[in-house]
């Protein structure tokens, strides 16, 4: 498999939430997608660009649109989303929805249920499998959490578990 | 993709390595891939099978005669080996050998340059990527290292740089 | 220095502060005080009684007077107090004026800047801290933070740097 | 209690170990007392002196003469010593039978079991612990070990268990 270049989006979510230890509250500050590929000694060209640092379920659709127009225009073919879970597939589902570049992207949308910042969380291990999956997949809009990969018109989240299933 | 039942065997290898606090040195104890998955919240079926616990050093041709005969005999058709980085390609090289059950396996080796117990292990994104191309691949013999996945004879560890690359 | 017998109050604070993955918000379950126990190898008794577990910015007077009533009835006469930053000048105080059996213990409140359950928390730096103090230091009311140990009335809370200073 | 500064020499031992992860080995690089004492927000003036980095077992006679030369010629009143387990009731020993300066100065030698570049480590705790009683502790050679403080000639490290006791 030839590592083709791969663009980072980044939109915050649990991935990026941090302790501003000034106030009490989780807070964006920078995003730690470079930090996670340091430690995973990530070896192939990817670009990180960060699009916007806010929980998911603030997202609106002039945000999501701005997603997808970015997902258009990058010039490379595998792209990765970070992502907040609330509505990730929902971004899944504009994605697809915008469907005249989709036959030629790969497009994985991952996320994490605890912060990087923390040191339990499942941000690292979600990374490295979302960027295995954007490498080895074809064209088509996915979701890699919990290990595994959806299409997005085949997946929600448990709200009641946290848990990514099959629809 | 469906979440085919996958096979994880256990060698050892730096993933595992423990600081022995009374003798001050590392050596090894049980596995921490079944944590590793845990924190991951990995929710497919996967059975953890310990078949040593070694520094792939010492690894003698019995032992990597015992690990291909397992790869061959296991009910799965998706298996993923943690191996040390030092002989990890010798191994693959031996699977890739006992060919006759290769046309039908997706067998993925990887490693770790740090140990998980450390704070700052590769070990946990190792670990999400390769149990993301071996759900992937079609079957082969694969190297997943550093975020790439490598067909076993197109790689090599530079000894210098620590670094996997494509020969 | 003999190891006298130590009770720690837990009563919350950012110290036990987690992380709920399925609301994305900081809550409270149990004390991590038993872990950090452990991981720093203390070894001298020490009991662990859990009083509340809140933000101290939510103590009532009513929960305020349970720990200085709890102080006053505790058998032991070195007493460690976990307790959130924000009020924990207050509570201090409170103790200190509940004079009477003041002369006869050690008495040293501590806290954290960041949750222990997050890899870069100040908690275990302190817990130490606060767990020597309470051993070196005559009868009194103290706080210890920041690496630093203040009487109870010769201290704040720098609300704009979040550092404990001198007064 | 005034801030008094206090000065840290530093002499290798578990607490630095570093994982070198191109041979597989433990070894020594940079101290990380720098980013213990960030990571606890310590906030008094403490200078760092990297005296060596070694572990213990290796420590010379010249080379422990050095350590207390340095304790003899700092003009700090208050030192502390990060050290290897195995030979630091020996350190303690000879700083103590250099008598001459013993009057006036407060000097707390510690360790760790773990590393601090391991994510379990006691280091912090244990760091935290001995600023603590080297700014509270009268003139004389202590070690600080398991949340306790013994005099230099009333503790042993116990072999079998990893632990330091009183004798």
């Amino acid at each position: 498999m030839n590592p083709e270049p791969i663009r980072i989006f980044v939109t915050g979510g649990t991935f990026d939430k941090e302790y501003d230890e000034l106030r009490g509250t989780l807070s964006f500050k920078d995003t730690h997608v470079q930090e996670m590929l340091r430690l995973g000694r990530s070896r192939v060209d990817a670009v990180i660009e960060t699009l916007m640092m806010i929980d998911s379920l603030d997202m609106t659709e002039e945000q999501r649109a701005v997603v997808v127009e970015r997902c258009r225009t990058a010039e490379e073919s595998r792209l990765l989303i970070t992502h907040g879970t609330d509505t990730i597939v929902e971004t899944a589902r504009a994605l697809a929805a915008a469907s005249s570049f989709m036959n030629a992207k790969t497009i994985v949308l991952t996320g994490a249920m605890i912060p990087y910042a923390f040191g339990s969380s499942d941000g690292l291990f979600n990374l490295g499998s979302a960027l295995s999956f954007v490498q080895a997949l074809p064209p088509g809009v996915y979701i890699a959490m919990n290990r595994r990969c959806f299409p997005w018109d085949g997946v929600r989240k448990n709200r009641t578990t946290g848990v990514f299933e099959s629809i």
